[in-house]
């Protein structure tokens, strides 16, 4: 195996790649990163069990193939090296026991390597029922959704994002049971077949940063109980999350007694303030008192050790009957970091029911829900 | 106790006080700030017992007293709270059983304190034989001998840095017994008697943090076993480490029979590829091979599990005798980074024997000395 390449357009591929290779993992073999070469690509694989990449680079001025081959090497160093290398390109050749020469300007390392054929083959998924959506789309919905799951492994499938596929929609539903968020976004060309799937929210992080700030085409290919989705060279698998999960739509109520209207950098701010107490006591958790017939809205919050904090909070607008309401403030401030609109509505029926949180425009295809605290 | 003051002007003293102030301290009390108040300033306290910084906010149209008074507030708590009021300013009001109000916009804050009686009482110590010295030279100073002191506790006296101050030169010397770093420079106006003070190196990164970028005058004044240095308004107070340093003079070798001359870039990315390689072997030891007479400096490193790396440096200059030699590439690399100038001297005598490294200029107002590591 031999080639020359330029070094940049290799660390871009490379570091896309490292995504999905971690250092905690229990299989050696899965620290490694693969290349493997033919006369037309080098294709680099990585992989956590859950989440494997694999991208290709086409043969061009700037890739130069002389013997085709392919090597295992550790993968945090291989990247390292490469980071660190002094010139523009670099040469790459593996010699005898998988020892493997990178040269480039005067510095040369030999790294030892290990074969090929013991890195675990990727899963085939068939491309018959593949279908696009924009990637710009896809990422806001990941990332409106995804903060929501589980980080606690006693439900797993709480620990993975609901997405239902259809012709014209997509609904995203991810919940901890505490909180919860959905998002729908209109499709032009859905799978023929409604799809169900359950992504692990570590998977669609990572995604969410493969995408990018661009707007690349993600092409879905769902598997048995693998989704690959293609996004220009780069293929990203992720295992999916098996079995039921639950039914969220009648947990979304459909009227309100009080509602509030908040311009989010104003309500961000405040709850950071009522934060700063909150987080040093036990019950991390603030008091809303909303008073629309004296158009007024007071957040407190406390630390017996501490002490406290009270705060008239700036509102757009306020209606509905009086109301006391507490809940954990980091809920709210994820809420609103997902959101992406200027104000948001709260609209809340009794102290102990969860309550909503959905962009001013009154349309439900993104709405949050917050279980309050019972504090008495 | 009662007071109004803009934010920003308070807030960056604040910043300044806490970093006296550590979260790790056994003694609760010093977890606290101290807030001081007359008719003329308000006084801010930090202590992490190893260094005290005291601050003065002189009476202004920014800072208006109603009452004087003094309290301890939680710093961590208060300087969060401050960075996130609302307000351009806050009033600050102490009532009953040390609860203090801080209001900002509409923001109130009740914390609770402590009686400031409790504080530890700063030293005192004369300013008779105080000298004044260039916070910019003082501070380069600082930064090139303080990354060379120990860190293990075994020598306690090794984990400061040695000033010897007199009338016309000031000399600084760290060392771990493995390397060692040596600055002088020349005084104006140093003190009329000669004056030794060790001073620990964990309080001059903190003191060369509060010089700053600017270059105010630093106010020394030595005492019993504490120092103290003004810059401002800020008093800035240090224990001393006691005992006797060890004479570092007859370390410095005379002589040197190999000569290699660098340009600091260019031997810092030849040394940072090759701890790629020694920084995962157990001994993190490159290997430089000097051969003048074939115009070339070669530098090693390697990794049994991992691979090697070899690359022929660029280097200005060589001359001497041939020379294989092994060292920690870390202490090097910490050597290049206190440097000031683009290019460094490296004189070597035995591959057994300290060599040193001094800027390219022929003075040796800068020093730094590096033990070789045995190999065979």
């Amino acid at each position: 195996m031999k080639f020359n390449i330029r070094r940049d357009i290799f660390l871009e591929n490379l570091n896309n790649v490292m995504r999905a290779i971690s250092s905690r993992t229990t299989i050696p073999i899965l620290t490694g990163i693969k290349l493997a070469l033919n006369e037309q690509e080098l294709v680099l694989t990585g992989s956590d069990a859950d989440i494997s990449i694999e991208i290709k680079i086409p043969v061009s001025e700037d890739l130069t193939v002389e013997t085709p081959g392919s090597i295992i090497l550790p993968a945090r160093f291989f990247s390292e090296i490469i980071k660190k290398l002094p010139g523009k390109d670099f040469s790459f050749e593996v010699k005898e026991n998988f020892q493997t020469n990178i040269t480039s300007g005067k510095a040369e390392f030999v790294i030892n390597g290990l074969d090929a054929n013991n890195y675990p083959r990727l899963p085939e998924i068939s491309t018959a029922t593949s279908f696009a959506i924009s990637g710009k789309v896809f990422r806001e919905l990941i990332n409106q959704t995804t903060f929501a799951v589980a980080t606690q492994e006693s439900r797993p499938i709480l620990t993975g994002v609901h997405f239902n596929f259809s012709q014209t929609e997509l609904k995203a539903v991810a919940t901890d049971s505490h909180r919860l968020s959905q998002r729908k976004i209109t499709l032009d060309n859905g799978p023929e077949n409604a799809t169900d799937l359950i992504i692990p929210g570590k998977s669609l992080t990572e995604l969410s940063r493969i995408i990018g700030d661009a707007n690349p085409e993600v092409v879905v290919n769902s598997g048995e109980n693998q989704v690959l989705f293609v996004i220009g060279n780069i293929s990203f698998y992720s295992r999916l999350l098996e079995g039921n999960y639950p039914d969220t739509d009648r947990l979304l109520p459909e009227t309100s007694t009080t509602q509030a209207t908040f311009s989010i950098s104003d309500l961000a701010s405040s709850l950071d303030r009522a934060s700063l107490l909150t987080h040093e006591s036990r019950n991390n958790v603030v008091k809303l008192t909303i008073k629309p017939s004296e158009n007024e809205i007071i957040i407190n919050g406390n630390s017996p050790e501490i002490g406290n904090v009270e705060e008239s909070i700036t509102f757009k607008a306020v209606s509905g009957e009086e109301l006391e309401i507490s809940f954990n403030p980091d809920y709210l401030r994820d809420t609103l970091r997902a959101s992406i609109t200027d104000e948001i509505v709260m609209k809340f029926t009794q102290p102990l029911r969860p309550f909503t949180v959905t962009p001013e425009k009154e349309d439900l295809s993104f709405v949050q829900l917050i279980t309050p605290v019972r504090t008495f």
